[in-house]
């Protein structure tokens, strides 16, 4: 058995790089940018007006005119146009461009208008009311930069610099596959000594928030069929994600069939709880990546957050959260596993704490429910007390 | 113009409910559940070994039996077996039915065996290694409540209650409308005085993550123009989200035009920066509710933030949620509007602080990708200081 940090390290070191693909911007949302954005001109791309008003040449202010013959109104869409007279003014709406021979603009609220005449209600500052062109951002700036969300927000800039395609990190192909012949399928009435399937059906779930779409596959404990079965999933997708087979049991037939057919076991068994049996591998050849979760729900759903969630990251190139949680009451865990023990953060007061959620083992799919995450302890022969900052892994958005 | 607050209360209490439907497990994750969830039988639904190894009697071993014969091996996925000499063991796998006549399971790493003998190394405890029948859930216990929402834990839950079909809230139908002549589409180059339309992808992607795939419609700044589309899109939607037109320019035709078709107005202009000439009504025949946003990307992204998804929370049963973050820096806002200013919330050390992002003003889209939500300051008339706690709203997923 290798430690938890160990462990972890190794999946991390086996992170890959599937390639980059353009998609187009009404697909990219939840995407990671593979590729720099630049402006492809200045923003605002003119000197644009912020208010609804008159702009006005300011020297004309400054020499005493308070009140503006109209020479015309400025929508926003309309080409620039010209202050002829410097002692007029001229009508401009929001987003309209400044037109020539004119500094300042002064809105509706500090201005009289009558009979074709503005008179300034309210004395202007010079340059007031203007978005100066290349005030945001100058034409060719990195305005995004890659190995970044897509988010609405990005979205809105992409939009802004015309990428209507863009290029993405491509995701990586996933089966999941479960085993075990006590399980029956969801819409089934399971009898006494049989129970439902659920890990399919959760990390579909968890991956489908990550964009992607798994196929899924149930095996029973047949060492034959189950070697047949992996060795075409094996070939037709980049990642594996199994749960069940893999503890001491005399059907735990997982281990074997994968080194049998070219699987390098990375390790196998972790000092950690829940998730112990643990079978973490990679076929060399085929650059396909397996990870073997213990078939408990809690094993397979703690461990999918704690080992696959960081690979998926680092593999796409975006950051790894890293965050401290003030725990709530006093646990004492004992000096030999590392602990993910289910909680729920929250946040009061500007701080984050972790409330423990004391569940029933790691066949207790309901009090996953009660948690948003998991707070995670080194292995530790003194008790950690309340107040103490502890990691956290968060399993469900939180924030 | 009102008060933030009283704005803000009058949105949510436009909340509306658009009634119930049922969705498959597959297409589950990210919906609100409109039942409570129960658990169809106990769960685990029998005494269910947690380990691989030995199931024996413990009166046995209390009477000094350290020798066990092996009757057979019970694998997970048969039915219940029965142990028939008190004073024999049976090999039993995790996952695996406890057999009649046994009360404690020794783990495989806790036992020698040798010639269809196991002998016990380390002492068992009476009922070791058992996960209870019912030990997690009764049958009949609400294992989910209604007004949640779906995400991969909840999804396992489902799946092991037998919910292959699931009710769920009903989503709004939603179309987005942009307005403005100097907007054109994201794959044309636009002329000196044009930008590209943003806005309606920004609140595509945003509503995406909510699950909504909303239509969306652009109209130029013609009166009658306006009118018609209008008629159509209130009739043919629960929501309407428009960005643009409601300033106080001459080309500002929306106001006029919803109150035109029978929007009732609830409120127009707000104490606040950024979206102050945000416009909030209901069709009351109709039942079409209309956001009307002013048209900068910044200030449309803040009020479908603020506004908008509160509301939508509070539609769909779903807790609205209240977080407070230390400032890092002193800020001066003046008495007079309620500020939504860009910030990146981060923790360190267990505590939640927001660095102010500073922009340009409304215009500036892309300072709020360096952002991850807003701060909210009330109107103060002396500065707000570092080490305060505000509100903060996020704009994208945090933790």
């Amino acid at each position: 058995m290798i430690s938890f940090e160990n462990a972890y390290k190794k999946v991390l070191d086996h992170s890959q790089n599937y390639g980059n693909e353009a998609v187009s911007l009404n697909n990219a949302t939840g995407r990671v940018l593979a590729e720099n954005i630049v402006a492809d001109r200045d923003f605002p791309p003119y000197d644009r007006s912020t208010k609804d008003g008159i702009a006005i040449n300011f020297k004309a202010f400054e020499k005493g005119q308070v009140e503006y013959s109209i020479q015309g109104t400025l929508a926003a869409g309309a080409p620039q146009s010209k202050l002829n007279d410097s002692y007029d003014c001229l009508e401009i709406m929001t987003g309209a461009v400044l037109p020539e021979n004119t500094d300042t603009v002064i809105m509706y609220e500090h201005i009289a208008i009558k009979d074709g005449k503005a008179t300034v209600i309210k004395p202007p500052i010079l340059g007031q009311n203007i978005h100066y062109q290349g005030g945001d951002e100058k034409k060719g700036a990195v305005v995004l930069h890659k190995n970044r969300k897509i988010t609405a927000a990005e979205v809105g800039v992409l939009a802004s610099v015309g990428k209507s395609e863009v290029l993405v990190k491509k995701l990586p192909k996933i089966t999941l596959i479960s085993t075990g012949n006590e399980l029956v399928d969801v819409h089934e009435t399971p009898l006494p000594h049989q129970i439902r399937k659920s890990n399919m059906h959760t990390l579909t779930s968890a991956l489908k928030e990550e964009g992607i779409l798994p196929s899924s596959l149930h095996l029973l404990d047949e060492k034959h069929k189950i070697e047949q079965s992996l060795e075409i999933a094996l070939k037709e997708n980049d990642v594996l994600l199994l749960s069940g087979g893999v503890s001491k049991g005399k059907y735990d037939f997982i281990p074997d069939a994968l080194q049998a057919l070219g699987v390098q076991k990375v390790f196998h068994r972790v000092l950690q709880r829940p998730g112990k049996p643990f079978w973490f591998g990679v076929h060399k050849e085929l650059g396909t990546v397996v990870f073997s979760f213990p078939g408990n729900p809690a094993s397979t759903f703690a461990n999918y957050t704690i080992y696959f969630k960081d690979w998926f990251n680092k593999t796409l190139g975006l950051p790894i959260p890293k965050i401290d949680v003030i725990l709530k009451e006093d646990i004492n865990i004992g000096g030999d596993l590392t602990r993910f023990i289910r909680a729920e953060a929250g946040i009061k007061n500007g701080k984050l704490y972790a409330k423990i959620i004391h569940g029933n083992g790691s066949g207790d799919l309901t009090s996953l429910v009660k948690s948003n995450g998991f707070i995670k302890l080194a292995p530790k022969t003194t008790p950690y007390k309340a107040g103490d900052l502890v990691p956290f892994i968060a399993a469900r958005s939180i924030l």
